[in-house]
């Protein structure tokens, strides 16, 4: 019998547990071992919930039990849920986690600690929601050296994308009703601005590249800037605007990484991804590029990754699973305006248009008159791309995949 | 230093060797040892290739060194390839293969054979090529109950059927460019017949499901039928015809297992998997749907995952990875006649035509004008569908996803 503890009783939280009543004995069968949860962490009453019995309000209880073997952490944020993670792998317990925040601000130091200790710090959950991920590239792509990632890591932006493209309207009806449907957080300023998409693909950086590299080594740039005109200009020449995370190794050995709307052609595998899935493209030198899908977000899809962590610890104790990254990698990444793409290119200012028109022309019918919109031919870095551009600000910018 | 040797220099081998020289210190890294191909077992003559110091003619050289603690079976077939893995199992040696035909043949015996020497036989390039997917839902998705996989796993007949509604040509022009382009064998009888196809839904229905269920235990159905005009119809109403591996536990809790043309809709993500890419979607019941997407073959790509297993076997030595399956699982098989779905009929009978009139028409502007094309608005099982039909046997009819 192995002992977990779960902290924080919000959708996450009360998920894991879901699962681990709803499939317990199939968990057990895999596991090689039965496996309970003997206690729920939260502060508020959970009266009337069916977990009231398990319910603590001290974590100390936990933390002094020998019987707790695995922690899930699903608190969220980097405040009290840093705290009892560092507590808790001190403690010698295995940490997992669906907590992307904390651990792309600090999963180097929990990480070692998890080392220093002998225990397990898993985090499959923080990136792809329920989509296997983190697991399949540290120990399914080993042969690879692994160069790039790219993915579509925000279900919510991409939810918004796809009812612009699909129902032809605004932004911020878009987004209005995707808080309508529960798509969206009641603030959602860290989905539409790319700060979650960020995390995770700083999570995806950090492992990749062995070094922890963080959000504000990366450039972010959200939708709140992507117009119907431009997912219809778009769409005219076979794109889809989708909002992309990316990692990729320059040639002299550097890593930029980046969150910004790009251009997907049809012919990749990315711009068939709709609605609130997630996909992520991975690039190794042997395997070249897999992709995996599911959803990105959700109860029972999140928990799904958390429980199946909890059982790799379990089914695989004593191995410590955390050999994902060490140290920080400040010195190893670069600025992503370095790099070189397309760029789709939409202007009202004529000049700019006239000094554009050698580059591929846009058509979109229902475009104003005076607006007019371009890809360039070749790739340019961006500041290649500010020399072609001048000083004219276009009215939007976005580089093509 | 851990030695392997591998069996067989053809397509796949001298990829597995190439990948072992290509990413040598990545992977001594990534497996915690160095790894050496110390022989390369062939009865062709390997002068002039990078790897005739390593060549040797006789496999009892294998077995009987104790140096060697992986084989890489990369010769194929179910005949010498069956009797060198027994052998290297029961000497001790783990075995890494990417052969099909001799898991979903022999799967159940080699796998208790291995349990029985405490080593471990793994085969994730033997569906899916270089896609992450045997590990992924054997160790990833453990905490669901896994009951249905759906996929194009197999490249050769997707790519003709992407050729098909792609290029508008017939199934016979789009089979010789397949050919002639190095995407079809000599011989593409496996591939069209679906019997490539059935091999690995078959090893994924032996995963699913616990037990080993053998090719004669589920039905066929390749492309050779699928006619211009059925791909036709078929995007009129917004659906691509795929080829399909499926198996999918009945509420009685039995296995249905099959491989048959499909009519997928464009809101499914296989219907975006062109060309020769894969892609395999898993149900569970926490995780729902997950894709795996990528290069189902292919010389580096199969590679890829051949030596990532045999890492993970470095890696996680003594730890015995082979717990897949157990036992033969005739009895937890059914019919899948018996699973009722959706289905496109095609006909150029007038009194066939009138019977379905009440279904959703299709239309094909090419189309003769003496055929008609349906999809049924409800779901039939075979039984059912043949009620509905009468005896008229239509031109084409195949089942919509």
């Amino acid at each position: 019998m192995v002992n977990v503890a779960v902290l924080g009783c919000g959708t996450v939280g009360s998920g894991v547990a879901d699962v681990f009543r709803m499939n317990s004995s199939l968990i057990a069968k895999q596991a090689g071992r039965e496996i309970r949860v003997k206690y729920i962490l939260d502060i508020r009453d959970l009266s009337g919930t069916p977990y009231e019995e398990l319910q603590i309000r001290d974590f100390a209880l936990i933390e002094s039990d020998p019987e707790i073997s695995v922690v899930v952490e699903s608190i969220g944020g980097a405040g009290i849920a840093y705290e009892f993670t560092k507590r808790a792998l001190a403690a010698g317990k295995s940490v997992v986690t669906s907590n992307k925040e904390l651990v792309a601000t600090h999963g180097d130091e929990l990480l070692r600690l998890a080392r220093e200790n002998n225990v397990s710090y898993l985090f499959e959950a923080s990136v792809g929601g329920g989509i296997p991920l983190i697991h399949p590239i540290s120990r399914c792509l080993t042969a690879n050296d692994l160069t790039e990632v790219c993915g579509i890591l925000n279900g919510t932006t991409n939810y918004i994308l796809t009812k612009m493209i699909r129902e032809g309207i605004s932004f911020k009806l878009a987004l209005k009703q995707a808080c309508d449907n529960g798509y969206a957080e009641l603030d959602p300023t860290d989905d539409i601005e790319g700060k979650d998409a960020c995390r995770k693909i700083c999570i995806l950086a950090s492992l990749l590249s062995g070094r922890h590299i963080r959000p504000e080594q990366s450039f972010v740039q959200g939708i709140t800037g992507v117009s119907l005109s431009d997912v219809k200009f778009a769409e005219s020449a076979n794109y889809k605007i989708k909002l992309l995370g990316r990692a990729l190794r320059t040639d002299e050995g550097r890593w930029a990484v980046w969150v910004s709307p790009h251009l997907v052609p049809a012919s990749n595998p990315l711009s068939c991804v709709e609605d609130v899935f997630n996909a992520i493209l991975v690039s190794g030198n042997a395997v070249d590029d897999v992709m995996f899908y599911g959803r990105g977000a959700g109860k029972m899809a999140t928990a799904s990754a958390v429980v199946s962590d909890v059982i790799d610890i379990v089914a695989s104790a004593p191995r410590v699973l955390n050999d994902f990254w060490d140290g920080d990698g400040s010195d190893i990444t670069c600025d992503s305006a370095a790099i070189p793409s397309k760029w789709y290119i939409r202007t009202n200012d004529q000049s700019l248009a006239a000094a554009l028109s050698g580059q591929t022309v846009l058509r979109n019918t229902s475009a104003k008159a005076s607006e007019a919109a371009f890809i360039t031919k070749k790739a340019y870095n961006r500041q290649a791309l500010d020399t072609l551009i001048g000083r004219t600000v276009p009215l939007s910018l976005m580089r093509v995949l």
